[in-house]
């Protein structure tokens, strides 16, 4: 069988994804769709809006096998997500990956990546680096000529692509420009598509424009709680306070000494947003510092980050799905697939099992890794 | 001048805290009453219902100095409790300590702490000890014909005197019996005087009770918001789930694995109280897991137990306290008395600034150690 893979946070899902995920399975030909969808905190720094048992049963709408992606990169950036996201698709031994753009040209891609490639191999490259300039900022000094690199998803494509030369170089890339609504849209002003931001506004708003954007066979899944990232503030607070700067310094993604500035800060600060007003600089993006306060809330330690995959954890699956999972599961016996979370396996799930106890926490919710089964439709 | 100290909580301040503070300066003749005064946290392991400021505030209606008992001694158990008590009595260079006893005999419990010396030194106490007998067990049952050990403020009573008698010998100390209510009663049943409990039972439930036990001048500073234990939970909750079994056996007081019964069951409990039924076993009382339970909100860890009194915190004074202030100062210049917490020696008060910063989050107050002047009358 033929299985594409879709990175996925489904932040909620709507027909955006819905869109993707159908053209993603069609043009690469495929029996099989995969969502590897983030887990309880998403890439921007925040708790999903849903749990991701909810997402998962949302995403079944539309693939036919929904996996976590570890909990350490769903709070990352581009890289490590990647590469991440990627060797998950491999472990699920995948044919395609596809991902939205702006730009919706593969070639782009490929050639932009070639020559990625080519420059850090550069004696200009490596001086800027001596110079402690950042990745980013040397990319975007060193290729003058090509704007591929200026819209977010692009820049998130163009990890997938490099992540699969260099981790799994037998999967095929494969990118479906993004449908109208641009990433970061606050008004939901589409008829059918909408950004996630938007959707999720409106449901906070409780306004009803989000349910000409959703399927609505899955409408009965949107309810409330809406968890949002001032629902963390509370704890995050108490967790600063809790540590010291050495401490601090150990939490995953903290550097050159920002532990300092959040300790300074932290208690004038009364809510999510002013504590982010207070911590902003230059130095760093809005979305850096939301991720490593999340890092703080969570406890993720530096030298905690997973190294390898060594189980994949199903949310869902459709019949299809399920056909798919046994047949890897007679190729690869050696590889984990779990349905289910019991005292057994739980040491494969540690930082996700973690993750989805804060998340209740914050949520007052009590669906959890060992007493919610696998969702099958 | 002759000065006596009063170790109290004021949790709050009511008229037998004031009988007692006046009876003790009358009777022993002291020019000055100094109240040694638990912080924001107090000996049965809960939040103070007002902090630290207020409760100087009312303690300066009955004392002339109010200073503060260091935050890990004031969440302790008896021994540690006295022993810090009466280090700090010492620094003040008082001439008495007077406490509140069921007896109310002072001949009592000097002899009974004889008994105990010589009980400690014989061949039949290092057996029951090797036995693995805790120290209150032993006692019990080498000491069977004295009842002083039966009440709770007695046996404390008794841990003043013995702390005195090894670590300040040059203080003399003193009881008065308590009057009419008994500690622990739960309603307000005497016209002038009440329990700590019962007061804080009014004061909760928003009933007028607690005005006729508490000294009129000072009704004012008997606000909202009201502070209790189930204020802590979901901070609490989120501390111990951040935490694996390893760290969680660093805590002060923890001890024989129950970290391990804390994580099992600290998902399911949904209160303060329900943890604590979860936690009770016949092993620990009821008070000891409340003060562990502190300790893990608080982050006070066995190796960070001060060993010694290096500064004495002023929260309050009269100006025959600023006087006397000025006193021994002047006979103890190498003594800090502070009266002002700034960054230059904040250093002096680690934990309870920690502790007043852990108290304002669950409290939503922000009088903390640096922006509250000490209090004069």
């Amino acid at each position: 069988m033929k299985s594409v893979a879709l990175v996925t946070e489904y932040n909620p899902f709507h027909n955006g994804h819905l869109y993707h995920a159908q053209q993603s399975k069609s043009i690469t030909n495929s029996d099989i769709s995969i969502a590897i969808m983030s887990g309880n905190f998403v890439m921007r720094g925040q708790p999903a809006i849903y749990n991701k048992f909810t997402r998962a049963k949302m995403a079944l709408r539309a693939v036919d096998l929904v996996v976590e992606l570890p909990a350490y990169a769903s709070v990352s950036a581009g890289q490590y997500f990647a590469k991440t996201a990627v060797q998950i698709a491999d472990y699920l031994n995948v044919s395609h990956l596809s991902f939205g753009s702006e730009s919706g040209n593969m070639d782009d891609f490929l050639s932009l990546a070639q020559s990625i490639d080519k420059i850090e191999q550069s004696p200009l490259f490596l001086e800027k680096l001596k110079e402690g300039k950042s990745y980013p900022r040397i990319l975007s000094e060193l290729i003058t000529d090509n704007d591929l690199l200026s819209s977010p998803n692009n820049t998130l494509g163009l990890s997938y692509v490099r992540a699969i030369q260099t981790y799994a170089p037998s999967i095929q890339p494969w990118t479906i420009s993004r449908f109208q609504s641009a990433h970061h849209d606050n008004e939901i002003s589409h008829q059918t598509f909408a950004s996630g931001t938007s959707i999720r506004q409106s449901l906070m708003n409780q306004t009803d424009l989000w349910k000409d954007v959703v399927p609505c066979e899955i409408h009965k899944h949107y309810e409330r709680p809406h968890i949002s990232i001032e629902d963390t503030f509370n704890y995050l607070k108490y967790a600063i306070l809790s540590q010291d700067a050495t401490s601090l310094a150990q939490i995953y993604t903290m550097s050159e000494g920002i532990e300092n500035r959040i300790l300074q800060t932290i208690e004038q600060a009364t809510s999510f947003e002013h504590l982010m007003t207070l911590l902003k600089t230059k130095r760093y993006t809005y979305t850096h510092i939301q991720r490593l306060l999340m890092n703080i809330l969570l406890n993720f330690k530096k030298h905690d980050e997973p190294a390898s995959i060594n189980a994949v954890r199903i949310l869902g699956m459709s019949e299809r799905g399920q056909q798919y999972l046994k047949q890897i599961k007679k190729s690869f016996p050696e590889r984990n697939f779990v349905t289910q979370v019991n005292k057994q396996n739980a040491n494969l799930f540690t930082n996700e099992i973690h993750a989805t106890k804060i998340y209740n926490l914050i949520s007052g919710q009590t669906a959890n890794d060992f007493n919610t089964p696998v969702i099958r439709i």
